[in-house]
């Protein structure tokens, strides 16, 4: 088969590799449907998550199975499924309590930009759907496998709840799908930072009543402008960096919540400043697994469509247009098609 | 009247002071029925907060109105009340989201170990008990006004349920009234960490099921040893400590809750610790009042008994002897009687 392999920034190239295999009784392996590039596959892109030799590239997927470990048997052969980037036994202490993303037995996917893709604790990681989707669903349903997800957490994390205000930190594919995760949960004024206008108006699209360009104080104001000067009920970080997480704690109110789904470089939390601001703060990798039965509902009933996000679609022996596509923000985010 | 003064760290005196008077129309004059030394103070006697000119001390009061400005309505003279060490108007954005500890008005009470104090915002802050409580109801009332609330706030933000395990970190006046909270919210397992033996006798009769004694790695193992290997679904962090606070949050299992009740002194989280750990953070000051009816209901009917954290009871003559017993380890809390 073939797939991506990053071999150094800047050099992801197309290759024959093994076709994989199962390992474990617990293993399946599907053909990818579709698959895509992440923000979080630019840091190694970038040189910012170092290469230290080569490796395959990415964590996206819906396919079909084509076979499973003896122990497998939700899911059969010629099923479409759609899955998760962290891999869960669904049975742990830590997957009972619905943090499926903090499995005793978690594998992160790393090898999903190919023809073909071994998943490991199949049995508690995917789920398939009653028919095969048309393909009109596939960006949906993949987008549920990750951002979709991801931004549903956010939003969960955040503790959005009907009636209330959100503000969503970050405009890339996990932002603008949580936007459509606070609209979803009954956010009444869904506020959207973004600078970039193709972006806000997908935000528009999904959901968000107000766009706000500023950042950083300036940000900080805009936002206790639109809500009577205290702050958001619940601030959603979708980005990561010391700047957007500041960004967020101080544009909650004081008992509101932020939830943060980019993994955060370089950023540390000022104990005193968090004490007095009275919010709460929760992140982490999203338990999709938790979420995939509803999302993949609200896709195939029509109720969302983040798979509108993808604004790029390519074949996939074109993966290194993917990832320079997204790093020179020429695309939101690149569908990559076997 | 009469109050104690901080001159510098160690010297508390107790001293003729002017009779304090109604300085706004929101303001009410009570008479001290009991008021005592907390924890906080002595970061002042310590030297660890400065004290660069002599003021009064103390935030914790039950007492008699003797006088009311003329926009309060609330309490009447002649009437016992319970307030909170902040003060709010409970008619603001904040105080109506339930956060009256981050009013838009707060004062913070600072001049309660003295014979009358003034309270400001009286209107929002104070709660009158339907009749005069006995004498042995006033030290249950006056942990309310701060150690309990406090302890019932970390148990809140930890969000204790029903059926839980719940971890409280530190055994002062505060980490014990959160045992109380952790019981009467219906915790299963409630494990204390606490080295005195005296504070951990308290910590079983509060309802303690468990005693840890460990600290750092040892304790964070101990405390896994103790829930399945995850963690505790809550931890109540009643210290403030670099240290404490790591081990807090190292003992909530992946997804579980740290309340943090103790002011952070040089506490930084680590943003990425944080995420990996899907734990979630809230703390602040306590917002006693939207406790308060609540509170007094439970010491009233005898359901709670928070007075027992105060093992020693002094004239308030004599409030530097209890600044010096607590600093000593030989009270847990210095209960003062004008």
């Amino acid at each position: 088969m073939r797939g991506a392999v990053i071999h150094a920034p800047g050099d992801i190239r197309f290759e024959t590799l093994p076709d994989p295999k199962i390992v474990d009784p617990t293993d399946a392996i599907i053909r990818t449907a579709v698959t895509c590039v992440c923000g979080s596959d630019l840091w190694a892109w970038r040189g910012l998550d170092a290469t230290d030799e080569a490796h395959p590239m990415g964590h996206e997927y819906v396919g079909f199975v084509e076979e499973v470990g003896p122990e497998v048997t939700a899911v059969r052969p010629g099923q479409f499924v759609v899955g998760s980037f962290a891999t869960s036994d669904n049975t742990c202490a830590n997957c009972r309590n619905g943090w499926q993303s903090n499995c005793l037995n978690r594998e992160f996917m790393s090898t999903c930009q190919a023809d073909y893709v071994r998943i490991p604790n199949a049995q508690g990681t995917l789920v398939a759907t009653d028919e095969v989707p048309g393909e009109e669903f596939w960006p949906g349903l993949l987008a549920v496998s990750d951002v979709m997800g991801t931004g549903w957490y956010a939003a969960d994390a955040a503790e959005v709840r009907p009636g209330s205000t959100a503000v969503v930190v970050g405009d890339g594919a996990v932002g603008l799908c949580a936007v459509i995760a606070a609209k979803e949960r009954g956010a009444e004024r869904i506020i959207a930072m973004s600078r970039h206008e193709s972006r806000q108006r997908l935000a528009r699209a999904f959901g968000a009543t107000d766009i706000v360009t500023e950042r950083g104080d300036e940000g900080v104001a805009r936002i206790k402008d639109l809500t009577d000067g205290i702050g958001a009920d619940s601030v959603l970080e979708c980005v990561g960096t010391a700047q957007s997480m500041s960004q967020a704690l101080r544009s909650a109110r004081p008992g509101g919540n932020v939830g943060f789904v980019g993994v955060p470089h370089e950023v540390a939390v000022d104990g005193q400043e968090l004490f007095f601001s009275h919010v709460g703060l929760r992140g982490g990798p999203a338990p999709v697994r938790r979420y995939l039965p509803d999302l993949i509902d609200r896709v195939l009933s029509g109720r969302i469509d983040p798979g509108r996000v993808f604004d790029l679609t390519l074949p996939l022996d074109q993966v290194a247009e993917g990832y320079r596509a997204m790093d020179e923000r020429r695309a939101i985010k690149a569908l990559l098609k076997p």
